[in-house]
């Protein structure tokens, strides 16, 4: 797995019981799945040389993130690789323009958009769709890091013209009236398997996940459905192999895709406890193109809430409290240095009432971060 | 932890969530446990100075097996170490006439015994029982290893010579007429917290565990009751810290402890799907003097079939049968090379009725080694 991040770290405790043996591509030694897998490897992921040493003797690649160049992906083809997701999906993930183009021409409903070629491409876009509108780096950005919301000609031309003295090419969307923000991954296999997990709501707060809800409560059941349609058509479209997270708009009209993932996802960690089948072992045997767990839940209702940084820079320092208030509940802590806002770890709370369920997970993620005391 | 085994290995995995850091010591640096975890230490665990240099900045020691001499043990704790379980307590898991004694002290019931000082206390002591008898080395032995079913005074005569010409201590028991045996799991933290989990029926063929069904079927409650209040009773008496593992007979007269084991153990593997918390991730919390979490079973039947040894060398071959077959099915590997009768993985399946749980774990099982081919 390229990237040794939280995801990394997850799917590697995934791969114990399979007996797989997993080694993972990072550019720092102690980051958070270096910390915890016995074959580590340091080097530069954007460096073909690099790449093509760490595959070697791999029987399959994966990736923990999409920050690798496209074009070095093909080339690790090229040289018989087996690669899940393969390069022509993984440029869906990588570049937003050529997803939209892609989604709009398969029929997927997506919001609005446009490509910004331009100073002027905004306002003509917002003059069609109204103010404000969405304006997204096409790649490199997440956790909200690459949007922006400009509510005017003046706004959109300032970011324009920093975005275009960066060669940072741009798109622009319309901005969704949604009810909630949705998402559902889906799994599939090179054999062609396919398995989609129930659709949840995820929670943002400044373009950071802070919360997901399973199943997605209050949801017509008309666009559950749908939401669950499009990533498996999406993923049967795209070619995709191992797991995608597709992230979408709930409004009165029905869903839209927002933007998509190739990898195990934040919207899926609560599936660790959740689900037979974790996102992580599922992601595994996909792109070992092996059959796929069953997606179902093991309870009625599940909150996983992400811990961010806070105050408290001893995340061990609430374990005292949490686990003796909630027996049950699941904390998971990625090794990583607390800094303001970052996420460093969640928690899985999972029963029959939503609401008691919600409660025991924000109170402490709260908690773990510092932001309560009791 | 010292010992790099599959129990390493499965505790290698509860501890990443915690975000705590993990360390083996190994005798072979691709040992279960040392495949997959990053920091890796080789050395004898029986040179004192081997352990006092793995020892050295770890907060606590525990133990994937009890073969570390307890006079090292000693000394570790003289240098100052958080030992759990300690020394005091661990001697009763290395030594089963002193375990023997003072649970006869402490009034819990167990099997007549005495320990072999001479060739012929063994044909004493049947006099007083009946023949058979079972004949036990006091330590070292494991999974039917160091005991003896002697028939006669002619048997018992032979076996005691033999291993007294290898200054073998050991001790005889009356072999008792049960229905099924049983085991229970404990954990204890040094705050003095304990946790019982359900009571399980464990099949044993030639000393080596099969199957575990959790909870027992059938078992009277009674019986049970009486299992979990002696598993308690030992731990709190014994000074446990950490899980421990109470082996017991189910009589028509009431249950009788046969065995001890102060570390995660074979027949609670079950938990680590088939409980809110595993008995790997309850170890951690205990030896950390963390709260515990809950015991409580996550499905109203269990069943754990190991995964032996056979013909079959490459178990990844039946990875595609039994998960096509089994989506709800979930496999755990240990990584080792297949020797006949070797544990070399296990499978766990649930639910809601008993006897396809079992079918549907004992299938996987025989797929995997080799025994069945459809």
């Amino acid at each position: 797995m390229v990237g040794a991040g939280q995801l990394a770290r997850m799917t590697h405790q995934a791969s114990i019981p399979l007996g797989v043996r997993f080694r993972v591509l990072t550019v720092d030694h102690d980051d958070s799945a270096a910390q915890v897998v016995r074959d580590v490897r340091v080097g530069d992921h954007r460096d073909l040389a690099v790449l093509r040493d760490f595959a070697r003797d791999c029987d399959v690649l994966t990736f923990d993130h999409e920050h690798v160049p496209n074009e070095h992906l093909r080339a690790l083809e090229s040289d018989g690789l087996a690669m899940r997701p393969g390069s022509a999906a993984l440029v869906y993930a990588q570049d937003k323009a050529v997803m939209r183009q892609r989604l709009t021409e398969i029929g997927v409903p997506c919001p609005r958009w446009r490509r910004v070629s331009t100073l002027s491409d905004v306002a003509d876009f917002a003059e069609e769709v109204g103010w404000p509108v969405v304006l997204k780096a096409t790649h490199g950005g997440y956790d909200g890091k690459g949007v922006w919301i400009p509510e005017s000609d003046a706004d959109a031309s300032a970011l324009v013209a920093e975005a275009f003295s960066r060669r940072l090419p741009l798109l622009v969307e319309e901005r969704m009236d949604f009810q909630r923000e949705l998402a559902v991954l889906v799994a599939r296999s090179p054999y062609g398997q396919a398995s989609v997990y129930p659709v949840v709501e995820t929670v943002q707060v400044d373009g950071v996940c802070r919360e997901v809800v399973a199943p997605a409560p209050g949801i017509a059941p008309g666009h559950a459905a749908a939401a669950q349609e499009a990533a498996l058509r999406i993923a049967g479209e795209l070619g995709v192999t191992g797991v995608m997270a597709v992230e979408l708009f709930d409004t009165k009209d029905g869903v839209y895709v927002n933007e998509l993932a190739m990898r195990p996802h934040n919207s899926g960690h609560w599936t660790i406890e959740g689900a037979r089948t974790s996102q992580f072992e599922q992601h595994l045997r996909a792109v070992l193109d092996l059959p796929l767990g069953s997606p179902l839940m093991t309870a009625p209702h599940v909150v996983m809430v992400n811990v961010l940084g806070g105050d408290q820079h001893d995340m061990y320092a609430g374990f005292l409290h949490c686990m003796a208030r909630d027996p049950e509940l699941k904390i998971h802590m990625y090794g990583k240095p607390v800094r303001p806002g970052r996420k460093v770890g969640h928690v899985t709370a999972a029963g029959d009432d939503l609401d008691e369920v919600r409660e025991r997970a924000r109170h402490a993620a709260a908690y773990l971060r510092g932001d309560i005391h009791e």
